[in-house]
């Protein structure tokens, strides 16, 4: 891919990717000198005030796997974080959440207004598949497919659905790992086989391996982020820390307990290492791997 | 395209079709008995409670132009009709127009809750690229970014955002046309183009008298929206009549006067019949073009 990606750390790897696909964003999201201004202006809000670059950063490490132009993996990095950012948006809205803090600053539609917050993450989902559907991956049609069944009702939005039927209600384990599979699972999911689709084409072997490993990232990911929102702060957090005990929602943390929690973290850190076994080119996904689950914010 | 469509009638021949796109869109909507089942529910509520079908039937007209096989139309005309669908249920939400009345039913949000229209909204979107994409058609990716742009800030989206920008002020007749070029225009010319796409390729003056009159009929159909406020009743448009008045909104009707506007709209007629000029085969374009311009509700 790159010369000297031997002696890269992760962190000047991780570093390098963000830069990346900030600017394949950058690049892509309207002016906020073009008119409509604040349209645009909130758009870029959403999706350039920093934010960890999970998503982008598995397509990346996944595009390493089938020796994918990195070029072309930032393109479709930038689609999945822009349904990333359309999500938080709509999310953080008063009929939703009703958050009023996002990355440490203001959310969207404290910043710019209700209306104007709604249609930001509506076109910065169309922007997503507009984007994706001209990046010369091998098939542009499928992984607009793939993109657009995992944000959608069989997806993301489908699990914030269940999200908010169940909000307050007591559920088992196996409801709320569904919940999650949807809401934050596809999502990460189709980052990885987004970046492993702008390269070689994989067997089946490879590419159910890769889900494997796609599968437990992104429960741990989502557990991880349980047991966060009981210990963090949020100043730690950027967002408001709490939340889930005070809107008695069901989580890992809460239906575990925290060490019980913290053990199926590395039990998933586990079970995304073997997945990877098949590759010998995996080294960015073992790292991710390894930093999903060990983060503190 | 089908035996016996000579003979067949306007009315006859808009049924047949609004049937086609109905079934397509029953076909790619999630059953409500599905889990989440009220997500879907409301999705279904959006997109299967009537309206006009008139961008499906543009898809279907301009289809004939390049014999493209009507049941693949049938699920690019669908696409068009689900971000037809969800910018209704947004616009319809209470940071936006707060309506509650839409085909002469409660809005979505005042049927499913503001939460779930939001989400419906958001998964319509999905669906409506998901669908693209695996449809058929040329260049199926091709399709995508064409639904997208118009959909998204450089289109739909961003009409809308000029709209509320310019809420309560006086706007001249120029900007209030580039507002609805964007807001309204750009997804019916989309529906044109995208019908076109399932057929045989066209040459750059076909596509450009096409796209000429799908702007034609797109600032007919805007006109003459603002004319049906003025003159029509809740009962006949099966919406919140008047809105404009109350709300202090330039419109033609105000800029123009009624008669100016009802005979701007006869010229624009004229403009999309000579578009046709060079076609043999424009015959349910040119009758769409006549009942956009008459049309009562």
């Amino acid at each position: 891919m790159s010369g000297g990606q031997g002696a890269q750390s992760f962190s000047d790897w991780a570093q390098a990717q963000r830069a990346r696909v900030e600017k394949a964003l950058d690049e892509v999201l309207p002016g906020a000198a073009l008119l409509p201004g604040r349209l645009h202006e909130a758009m870029r809000y959403a999706a350039l005030s920093g934010g960890k670059r999970m998503r982008p950063l598995l397509a990346f490490a996944a595009g390493e796997l089938v020796a994918a132009p990195v070029d072309v993996v930032a393109y479709a990095a930038a689609a999945v974080e822009l349904i990333h950012a359309y999500s938080l948006v709509h999310d953080d809205l008063p009929c939703m959440d009703d958050d009023v803090l996002r990355r440490g600053k203001p959310s969207c539609h404290v910043a710019f207004g209700e209306a104007i917050a709604l249609l930001a993450g509506d076109a910065l989902q169309s922007l997503a598949f507009d984007l994706l559907a001209r990046t010369p991956a091998r098939d542009p049609a499928a992984q607009v497919a793939l993109l657009a069944y995992a944000s959608g009702a069989s997806g993301m939005a489908g699990g914030q659905a269940i999200d908010l039927a169940t909000a307050g209600e007591a559920i088992a384990l196996t409801e709320l790992e569904r919940m999650h599979a949807l809401k934050t699972g596809a999502l990460i999911r189709a980052a990885v086989r987004l970046g492993a689709g702008c390269g070689r084409p994989m067997s089946a072997d490879e590419n159910d391996a890769l889900d494997r490993y796609a599968s437990a990232i992104g429960l741990g990911f989502q557990i991880v982020d349980d047991v966060l929102d009981v210990e963090g702060t949020a100043s730690s957090l950027g967002k408001t820390a709490g939340k889930d005990a005070i809107q008695r929602k069901t989580t890992y943390a809460s239906l575990l307990g925290l060490s019980a929690a913290r053990k199926r973290i590395e039990a998933l850190r586990g079970d995304a290492r073997a997945a990877l076994a098949p590759f010998t080119t995996a080294r960015r996904l073992l790292e991710l791997g390894d930093w999903v689950m060990a983060r503190t914010h």
